[in-house]
């Protein structure tokens, strides 16, 4: 595995069954085909279990988003998430999975693998490969409903939640790790590095996540006359707590499990993913703490986050120390940009997914370039176990990547949320959203026989 | 493990330590028997796994039946649960997988296969065998509190607990599985195919609910002087969806675990389960966007079980495709039979657990029979990856097994609770009922510190 | 793996990577060769799964504690929780790993093998078993919490993390576990059994519990004017009973993971595991429904986790009657020094830390010398498959490991605790204590819009 990243030029997340079969040359023995179907099975298995943990880390968004906003739209924000998923899931199969790994020129697939396709090869990788992709485009999707919390239509989210895992998504994936299958793209041609995609997951997802917040708009009283911005409390904090748990925990799926190969490489990414978060938490209480005098519950939670979004793109190639240093600026990073996008920008993000998801993964994306250790990126310069190895060519291809996604994403976003504004609609009238979405959007209540206050 | 499938007659579920050592006649060369050893542990590992998530959906059934239920109720209904596992799992141990998996001669299996001789047989497989089984027995016992929530006696429903571990489930469940182990029952000699039990596990949970509900009548409230249903809100939607997912993830365990082999197929099997719950739940969401105006929180979150429960008799056999069908008409037959059981039945089951597990299972059944692919099944009609390759005849057979259960578990089940109510008691006080079961049983409350009303 | 425990004297946990290469004397045949690859690579799946679910326990005790104290304390309990194991995680990286692993005289470990030189020695097992070690540290770590709830302050608490993680808990470590790695500790030379950590993780835990509740004092109210003590009861039991659902699981991964081998062994452990926590719960209920006329909901959940706790050193050597006594005496246990420790001792310990964690962990370590199957265990007295095969001298030995961790812990943490309330200052101020630490501590509220009273 090792050496094919090291030849194979930033294929950073490679199938197992290509892994074998490569020199074709030589008859084999008996003990090599063993090998390569043991490992094969042994691949498959750890792959669908992270796929399952991954999934899974749709509980924990969902928790930390109904946790972080208010109980009056409960029921809301918990449907766009069971939905964003379920349409996700039949999108990205339908034309999603095509789009992201079907033979490509560069820039999009498309060779009619897909459905039919994947059902008649039925080899044993593509079902286990497509059932960890669909979860991957499913992460993507899920972030968005946190920053448009509390007044968006769900018809509107709906019709969102289409178009990113059909297109949105899985194109810009081709571009990055189209090769995993059959295609390739001009990003991962380039050098282009983010091994479980701080930025192909992540930053795709707050990207959109921002742009509908802006066109949007702050929630009803988010937004003060003097235009400082209020705090509006979530509902239920141990559940937010609950959620990142959760995710936590889902990420030793996604990262680890972004080698797709059941060695001891699934141990040094869970080892560099654990420390990032660790430290994540540990900085953001800090300067919570520093700038609001008491360490912060929601900051710390989401530093968390940050710590995971950050370490997500270089999780395979940095050292512990280097995990430890993108976690911890990442926590310091994201309360920063909370402040920024609520208070400087008066974006109105409920949940914080811009800061977390978006800012975090660019960094992330960035430090990959930066923390790799002996040179296992091609670029090799030297290193220290700690700071760059990659030379500057390979810092320059990161932010070439990093700006490709916000360009693609924040302006697709901008178009497709302005054009549901302009045709389905995108925000519910004032009246609702003081009502709260849950009864004027799905005739119920989320927490029947508590005495709630309506803010 | 396929062709043990084909020429095996719908041995389902086979433990992996049986499919190898088939053909002992020759020597075996040292590669042969490597394999043999490690794809032994391969299997072990994931089946364990597997059935430790399982396990995991206890948490998602305790939190689906608690959020759905009125908080004054909630230690109630998580004690049922809790026990429900705890007796059953004892009860399963002692006396239940020797029914179940012990030598039959078709019926009951009995030849002191249990405790001792598991114990001291020791071999790899079999304590693995039983961990997976021992999951799957508490799922069947679980689905019944939530039929029965708010009105009955906390004896009661431990003494039904023990009953459908130590005899209702395993008896049912030696007539379609019990070849997997040691025995062979009369519904799998006849090709009767549920690959991982939505009929012997969710049905007889869901029918056993059927009995348990009429027997104990509605709760005090359900329906007004004219007879028509009153919605008894559940008091934490936020928890009803977390279980929901909890429930999802499980599930792949239970649907892909049931190969208990460590192969390709386990991402074949999550595909088409992951593929049927989002379907389920999109079409509950639009069926009851259609016949309520708003799309309704709850039955979404039950077409996502619906789905799930639908798809597990089918899951190793159907294409994607087919997956999606089964998904999909599961979603909208749960909300149909939601407002027949609730409104023209006039029978009160608090959280759906008849239509999403009793009438759910019994179709997914059926259409494992008519949306199998490729002939896996034995019967081999012509299939074009999406319908029916089984003949009339595997329909006929799988109609049977449907029959059988219904018959089995409502039969029993209705005896069941008569000799309870004429015993223990079924049904608590009017008082008790009104004032709450979690003070009146257990002394203690749920929510304290909160202000919640009485309903 | 069974024959290294047998000739090896009790190390009881063994890593993979070791058992492989034992008899490096002849030269290997490729078959050997490559069952050793293939065998690696299936113990890191598992132990890198196993120790995911052992991370994920902190979703457990975090669930179980918030839900078992006050509303007005849950965003301070949860930070707790996600500090501890987020210090944690970076001290025992930093310091403890070295000091439990490293080449020891039998006391302490110190060989400068850390950081750096994990990240070059960067073997394939080493990673895996770093962080299967880490979530177990933090698993002792986090046990405490629940103990000084409501009333400590959140500084002290984090100086407290950070020693545990660092020195208290890794050092004890070394004298039972050291060998593991590369040292060797006085305590498993004696052949001091604990397979899976009763005394080395839980009463680790639950004597440094007790040390910090009787230096910080019962919470305001606790205790009447005749000393009589009131029942303050926790705030969300719905969440609580999520928590031990939570646990259960990852106790799947804590106990069978810890033979750290992907072989039939998982499933063995995995049913002793089972069986202890079912009849755990199922005693606690009878007992507390004996002594309190009611079953009680918190005293049944406790059971399971104290089932769970007293099977986690006997886990690999007991039968399953074994197992099922265990659990049995430990639910019952847990009961009587609730009672006793709450009633008679005046300690107040809100969710039973003290009792669960360092009462039943003492008890496990002890019935691990009576209940061993088969003279697994060295010493090899006669074994009727139920009682009592280690001779009087193992428990003996079981009796000093036991010892040696009270005063190691207790001692250590009341030298700590004394400490911290010297310098730091341990204990909030009265007005902060009935205001709630959520406000005083962090500046908000976890229930943002409900109605609760300030109890």
């Amino acid at each position: 595995m090792r050496k094919f990243i090291v030849t194979g030029l930033l294929l950073c997340l490679v199938c197992g069954g290509f892994a074998f079969g490569a020199d074709e040359g030589a008859a084999k023995s008996p003990v090599e085909l063993l090998e390569e179907k043991m490992q094969n099975n042994i691949n498959i298995v750890w792959t669908c279990i992270a796929a399952f943990m991954v999934f899974f880390m749709q509980a924990g968004f969902a928790m930390v988003e109904a946790g972080f906003t208010r109980a009056k739209n409960a029921v809301n924000i918990l449907m766009k998430n069971l939905m964003d998923f379920s349409m996700g899931t039949i999108a990205f199969f339908v034309v999603g999975f095509s789009l992201m790994f079907g033979a490509s020129k560069g820039f999009i697939g498309w060779d009619g693998f897909g459905v039919g396709d994947l059902a008649k090869a039925g080899d044993d990788w593509s079902w286990t490969f497509l059932i960890f992709q669909t979860v991957f485009a499913g992460t993507a999707a899920t972030i968005v409903s946190g920053a448009m919390a509390g007044r968006t239509k769900f018809k509107a989210y709906l019709t969102y939640s289409i178009f990113i895992c059909a297109f949105i998504y899985p194109i810009f994936g081709s571009w990055a790790w189209g090769s995993l299958f059959h295609g390739g793209g001009w990003l991962e041609s380039m050098g282009f590095c983010d091994f479980a995609g701080s930025t192909i997951v992540h930053s795709i997802g707050g990207w959109l996540a921002l742009a509908g917040a802006m066109v949007l708009g702050p929630r009803i009283g988010k937004y003060g006359q003097d235009g400082k911005p209020k705090a509006i409390l979530g509902h239920n904090v141990t559940l937010a707590a609950l959620g990142v748990f959760i995710l936590w925990f889902g990420w030793f799926g996604f990262n680890p499990g972004s080698t797709t190969v059941g060695d001891g490489e699934i141990g040094r990414v869970a080892v560099t993913t654990n420390l990032a978060a660790a430290a994540g938490a540990i900085i953001a209480m800090i300067v919570s703490w520093i700038i609001g005098k008491k360490p912060d519950g929601s900051m710390s939670l989401n530093g968390a986050l940050a710590g995971l979004v950050g370490i997500t793109a270089g999780c395979y190639t940095v050292t512990p120390i280097g995990a430890i240093a993108i976690g911890a600026i990442a926590g310091g990073l994201v309360v920063l940009s909370v402040y920024f996008v609520d208070g400087i920008l008066k974006i109105d993000d409920p949940v914080g997914a811009v800061s977390v998801h978006g800012v975090c993964g660019a960094f992330g994306t960035l430090a990959c370039g930066l923390f790799n250790a002996e040179g296992v990126i091609a670029g090799s310069g030297e290193s220290t176990g700690l700071f760059y190895g990659g030379g500057f060519g390979q810092l320059g291809t990161q932010f070439a990547g990093v700006l490709a996604c916000f360009a693609w994403a924040f302006g697709l976003g901008m178009v497709l949320f302005l054009a549901i504004k302009a045709t389905v609609g995108l925000r519910v009238t004032e009246e609702e959203e003081l009502k709260g979405l849950d009864i004027t959007e799905h005739g119920m209540e989320a927490y029947s026989g508590f005495q709630i206050f309506n803010m």
